[in-house]
C-alpha cells in the first residue's frame, strides 16, 4: 500500500485544546522581501525606508515592515490551521516582539487554546495562538486569530466548547518598544510630517484620502511571497464555481494597503507594536479600490519616556468609496456594506522635544 | 554607409554543427531575485528558503532554485540561439552542477551539435549543448536543447543531418551531489512532510491538488526577470494578428509553478539534479489555470550515502483540469489537451536516518 | 480644534521663486530593488547586470540603473511639487553624478527657480530644480522639471512671471564621468554588440525593434516601488469619472521601458550622464504596446579619453506601432499621435581599442 503523501491539512476534530503543531519551513526575511513589499503597497514610513534614518534612531537598520512579518509568520500557520478553513473570522493579543531585520529567519508554531462546534454540526470555530520567532528563539510577534474550520465528518463528536477570554487591547505593559531607540536626531521633514504624538486627540478621526485599485497579479504575488497557500486566493479555474465565482484577496493584503494609505496623517506612526483585534468584514476582490480612514481609540504615555507615546488606532478599509464621512457601522450596529477591514492596533509615534 | 546596429537573431543557416556561441550579458544573482521567485510561484523547499536550515544541511546559505538557475542560463541563449525559433522543441542531458549562492554570476555559451533540414525546407531543427558558468569557471548547469529554427532563404542548401544521440536519462555517476551535505539535523517538520526517499515506490502518483491562474503581468514579470528577450511573451500588439492572438507563456515559467506545486507530496526532494528530459506540450497563455501531478519512474541509492537518495520523477503539467485522474497520454500515445508540459528529472531526497 | 492631519499638497501660490524643499523619505537603494527592476523592465546593459563585469570596468559593483536612481530621486518630490499637478510638462538640464550602488540612501530637495501664472488664472507653471543626493551629501542626480500646477484661488494674484533660461543641451564640460573607470576588459561579446561610439554616425536612426505591452499590475508595482503617490496611477475608481476614464502610466515607467528595448542597438551605451530634455507626448494606459526608436543627434570626445566617448540620443517612444519609419513629427511640428515619449539624453559608450 502506498501511504497518501499529500496534506490535506487538519479538520475541526484534529484541534485538540492544548495541542502544539509546529508549523514547516522555515523563511529569511531580506532585502528583495522588502523591495517587494514597497512595489506592492507603496509604504512610505522613514525607518523601514531608509538604513540611515533607522540607525540614527537606533536600529540596527531599516527593519522589516512588522506588517510584513505579521504575514510572513500567519502564512506558515496556514497549512495546519486554515487549510479546510471557511473564513478567517478574527484576531486579538497580538504583540510585535524582537525587530526584525534583513537575514533573519523567522519559524513559526501554534498552540490550540479553544474549540467550538458550530450548531449546523459541519463546521466549528478554532482559537490559536501562533507565535513567531527569529533564529535565536526570541519572539517576534504572538497573536490569537479564530477561524471557522470543516469537520471532517459531521457526525463526529463535539468537544467540549471552550472560548478563550482575551483581552480587549494589549495593555501598556505587555507593549515591546525597542531598546535604544532614541529621537534626538528624528527628522520630522524627513519623515514626512510636522504631526507628533501630542497633537493627536482620542476620538480624532483621520481621512487617509487615496485610494489603490487592486489587480490580481499583485494579491497573488503578495500572497506568494509570505509562502501563504489558502486555496481562494489562486485558482480561478476553481473558484470560478465557488461562493464567490472569483478569486478572494487575502485579508492581510488589505491591512498592508491600509497601512501605507495611512502615512498620509499618521506619517509619524513609524512602528505597530500590538495587534489588538481585526476582522476581514466584507470580502475583497481585483478590481476593487481600497480606501483608508483611522481614528484615534486611545493615546498612552510610556513609562519613562518623554520622546516616545502610544497611540491605539483603528483603521477601517473600505472599498469603492471615499472616506471623507468616515464610513463605519450604522446605529444597529451593522456595518456599512463598503467596509473590509476593521484594525485596531497600537503604534509607537514621536513626541515633541 | 550605416551597419544595422540592431541584431536580428541567427537563423538556421547560421548553425554549423561545431560552432560555438558565447552569449552576451553576465548576470549576479542575488536576494532581490529569490524574493521575486518567491512572489511568482511560492516554493516552499526548506533549503531554498531559509539560510539557517541550508547551512545546518551543510550548504554555505540558502542555495539559489534550480529552476531559477535554469531561466537565468536559458535566457542568456535566447538572442543567440532562438530569437527566430518557431518551436522550443525539447530538452535532455540536463545536469546541475556547483551550488549556485546568492552574489554568484552567471554567463552561458552553446555549441551547436545537430542540424537537421525540415522537409518543407522553411525550418530546421537545431540541436545545441549549453553550458551555464560561475564566476569561477564552474559549470552550474549543462543541458540540451532542440528547437525549430526559421531558414533565412528557403532555397539556401541544407546542411549535412546530424542528430546527436541523447541518453534516455543521465546516469547515477554523471548526478552532481553537492559536498558536505549533512542530515543529521534534517528536521521534517520544518522541512513540511514525514515522507522520505525510502517511502516513495515506482509507479506512485502523486497529485499536487493545487492550482494556480497565471496573469499577464506575472509571467512577463518572470520572463524579464531572467532577461528572457522571446517576442512572443511580451508583445499583444503583435500577437493579437499572430498564432495565438495572444502572448504565449514562456515554457520555463510553468516548470516553477509546477515545481511550487509539486511541494505538496514532495516537499524533502529539495534539489534537482538532473534534467533528463522535457517538453512543452501544448501552449499555455494567461488566465490559464495550472495544476500538476508526478509518477515516481525510479528511484536510486546513492553510492557510499545512507542518508539521501534520488528519485526520477515525471512532472506533468495540466490546465484548467484538475490532475486527480492524472491526466497524460491516450492510448495511442498521443497527449491528453490539457496536458502543457511533461517534464523527467532526477531529484534529492533525504532518507530515513 | 484638530489639525487636520493630511498633507493636501502645495498649490501654485504657495511656489515662491527661491523657495527650497526639503521632500520627506530618504531611500535605501537595495539589490531587491535591483531585481525588481529588471522584472518590470528586462534591461540587459552589462555593468548594470552584473558585478563581476562592472568591477573588471573600475566600478565598485554594479552600479544601480541611472533611471531607477531618477525615479527615485523623483518621485520624493512628488508630495511636495506635483500633487495637485495638471500635467508634467518638461525637463531639463539633468545631470547624473555620483555613480548609486547597492545599500546607498537617497534623499531629495528642490528649489523653485520659475513661476508663471496661466492665462485662465486656474493654473500656473513652476519650474523647479530638484537635487538628489546619497547619504555622504554627493549629488548622484540633479535636473529641472516644469509642471502645470492649480491654483488654490483662482482670484489670488499672480506672481512676477519668473521663466528660467534652461541650456538646449548640457554641455561636455558638465557632464560626470565615473573615476577610475577603464575599459582594457572590456568585453564585447559579453556586452552583446559589436558596435562601439566609433561606428555611430549623427543623424542615424536605430528601431529598437521589439515592443512590450503594458499591465495595470506593472506600472502600479513600478511606480509604487519608488513610492511615487501621485493619483492617476492607482486609483481607478476615481479615475473611471475623470479624464481618462483610466488610470495613466507614470511617464518613467515609459522611459524605463525605451531604454531597456534600446538595448537591441545601443549595448554598448552602458551609462547615461545627461537628461537633456525630455517630453511626455500622450498618455500611456495598461494594454498599450510600447516600440522605441533612437537617434543618434550628436557625439563628442571626451577630453583626454581615448577609450571612452559620449553619443547624445534622442529616443522616441511610441505606442501601438513598428517604428521600422521612425514616426516622430509631421511638417508642422506636430508629434505624431503615437509617440508618448520624446527624450534627448546623453550616454557614455566604450570605444574602439
Amino acid at each position: 500500500m502506498t501511504v497518501v503523501k499529500t496534506d490535506g491539512g487538519n479538520f475541526f476534530e484534529d484541534f485538540e485544546v492544548g495541542r502544539e503543531l509546529l508549523h514547516a519551513t522555515p523563511r529569511t526575511v531580506t532585502e528583495g522581501d522588502v523591495a517587494l513589499y514597497t512595489a506592492l503597497y507603496g509604504p512610505r514610513f522613514a525607518p523601514q525606508s531608509s538604513d540611515i534614518f533607522a540607525m540614527d534612531m537606533g536600529f540596527e537598520a531599516a527593519p522589516i515592515d512588522d506588517w510584513l512579518v505579521f504575514h510572513i509568520v500567519f502564512a506558515r500557520s496556514v497549512p495546519d490551521i486554515s487549510l479546510n478553513a471557511v473564513a478567517n473570522l478574527g484576531y486579538g493579543e497580538g504583540r510585535f516582539g524582537a525587530v526584525v531585520y534583513p537575514g533573519d529567519t523567522l519559524s513559526a508554531r501554534s498552540r490550540v487554546i479553544g474549540v467550538k462546534e458550530n450548531s449546523n454540526r459541519k463546521t466549528g470555530i478554532v482559537y490559536v495562538r501562533t507565535t513567531g520567532e527569529n533564529q535565536r528563539g526570541e519572539a517576534v510577534l504572538e497573536y490569537v486569530r479564530w477561524v471557522m474550520v470543516r469537520k471532517r465528518d459531521a457526525a463526529s463528536t463535539a468537544p467540549e466548547t471552550i472560548v478563550p477570554e482575551l483581552a480587549e487591547s494589549v495593555g501598556l505593559d505587555a507593549l515591546h518598544v525597542p531598546e535604544g531607540l532614541n529621537f534626538g536626531g528624528y527628522h520630522l521633514g524627513a519623515a514626512g510630517s510636522p504631526h507628533v504624538w501630542d497633537d493627536y486627540r482620542v476620538g480624532e478621526k483621520i481621512d487617509h484620502v487615496d485610494g489603490v485599485t487592486v489587480e490580481e497579479a499583485e494579491h497573488q504575488m503578495a500572497t506568494r511571497l509570505y509562502q501563504n497557500t489558502a486555496r481562494v486566493h489562486f485558482n480561478q479555474h476553481l473558484e470560478k464555481d465557488g461562493r464567490f465565482a472569483r478569486r478572494l484577496v487575502y485579508g492581510g493584503h488589505v491591512i498592508s494597503l491600509t497601512r501605507a494609505l495611512s502615512f498620509n496623517g499618521l506619517a509619524n506612526a513609524f512602528k505597530v507594536v500590538a495587534l489588538n483585534g481585526g476582522r476581514h468584514v466584507s470580502p475583497l476582490f481585483a478590481g476593487h479600490t481600497v480606501y483608508a480612514w483611522s481614528e484615534v481609540l486611545d493615546k498612552f504615555e510610556l513609562p519613562g519616556r518623554e520622546d516616545v507615546g502610544a497611540l491605539r488606532l483603528r483603521t477601517t478599509g473600505v472599498k469603492d468609496r471615499c472616506c471623507g464621512d468616515f464610513p463605519f457601522k450604522s446605529d444597529d450596529g451593522a456595518y456599512d456594506p463598503s467596509v473590509v477591514l476593521d484594525v485596531d492596533y497600537t503604534a509607537l509615534m514621536a513626541r515633541r522635544a
